[in-house]
């Protein structure tokens, strides 16, 4: 079957409004899909009510078992159940998930090397069995950003990472397009233009715009991962803001369409 | 099939040596079975931490904005998801849900008469299709108390309706058991006194110790809550200690056994 796998950042999450307007393009979304979130800013807030600041390391979360807490507290909690029960007033069965449930993703603590991230999370291993069974019975699995490493420990684990591992262990059986919303409108020539979208990037444009540093710091890794889940079998990966993910279903330029090699556009 | 619904409550789950002990019981109590949790002295405490104090009329919580978003968090973020990894160490393969995921458990908010109880909700129809589903998958739905509308609203709901609404829908096409794990060894003749069990508790049973006070006060909405559910079809309540729920499993007596009538045991 063709499943599409749509990740929404905090530039949705955290807003109740664009929260409302995203599920409402996320349910006339066609086809057999999976939705997979994070959370990280409203984590930060409640922590801080709690009197549990956020530690950050070059813009990556430190994990104690405080922070890990909190996370699976508004991850798992409030973010994922208020996401599935707007859903279901849509009229779309959403099922709310941790890696923990059914044992959907297990994970593996990172190691320390020169940062201890805490209780974080390297992916192992995707149980794409329940996601088909789940998918077969009009089910829409809603996954957020905690995973388990099968004993006992819970874990906190890119929302990015979690899209594209389970795209990519889907595309062993299923045609899988990957969408990432964000909160710019694409790859931008002129990051302060959303205009000036790069509407298509294969491997060749890739290497020319990191040439001309037009693609430089955090969007490398955004597109690396991309390429990454399109070299392991994933059919297409779109980014773009999450306003424009029903043009994007269909096909119409309105983001960044990232394929392999120019010729699979034919 | 034959299908077990266990409810635990704060006495358990507000003690991780405790939880420990009893996930390992349930990971070997036989058959296809569910599992029901609160967590209110939990969510009290986190929302303490957060400058929400918990309002109570008459034992019950007022569910207020605040209150729902912490019953929502502690609930179906911490415990539930705690104890899922923790049965997924033990091979269990449990998933957990709200009300809300798969349109599980659809309320409706409790009308305001004299006291507003705020965003309770009263079960208005319990989705065995998905669980009989998940059951033969192999498995284990982990139930939290929160439910929801169907309109985009969660609903605090107490955690003993949700068990016995669920062994009452299953009960229709399965032959279903209903185990009451509380912080008592059973329907005791004498309360301070774990060995004063009553064994057996049938209708004319039942309406003797009322009479002579033996059953009063919090176990009386216990019982009828029991006895409600064996005359609309579950087969069999027990009530009594966590600790003692394989003994209960085999049948074994350690603990109160709810029968319609005195003949249902031949």
């Amino acid at each position: 079957m063709n499943i599409s796998i749509i990740k929404i950042g905090g530039n949705v999450i955290d807003y109740p409004e664009k929260l409302d307007e995203f599920l409402y393009l996320f349910s006339r979304f066609p086809g057999k899909k999976i939705l997979v979130h994070g959370g990280g800013v409203l984590a930060s807030k409640f922590g801080e009510s709690m009197g549990v600041m956020p530690e950050m390391i070059d813009g990556r979360r430190i994990t104690d078992k405080d922070t890990l807490d909190i996370v699976t507290m508004v991850y798992a909690g409030l973010i994922n159940k208020q996401i599935v029960a707007n859903l279901q007033k849509l009229k779309q069965n959403a099922l709310g998930m941790t890696g923990a449930d059914g044992n959907l993703i297990q994970s593996k603590k990172r190691p320390v090397k020169t940062i201890d991230y805490g209780f974080v999370g390297d992916i192992k291993e995707i149980n794409t069995d329940l996601l088909s069974t789940l998918l077969c019975e009009d089910i829409i699995p809603v996954v957020c950003a905690i995973t388990h490493d099968k004993k006992g420990q819970l874990l906190n684990t890119n929302a990015d990472s979690i899209s594209s591992e389970i795209a990519v262990a889907l595309s062993g059986r299923h045609k899988v397009n990957l969408y990432y919303c964000f909160n710019k409108a694409g790859v931008l020539i002129d990051e302060k233009n959303d205009d000036s979208i790069v509407p298509l990037i294969n491997e060749d444009i890739y290497a020319e715009l990191k040439k001309e540093d037009v693609i430089h710091s955090g969007m490398i890794p955004k597109l690396d991962n991309a390429f990454a889940a399109l070299n392991k079998g994933v059919n297409h990966v779109w980014i773009g803001k999450a306003e424009n993910l029903l043009l994007a279903a269909k096909g119409k330029v309105s983001g960044t369409n990232i394929e392999k090699h120019r010729y699979d556009l034919y």
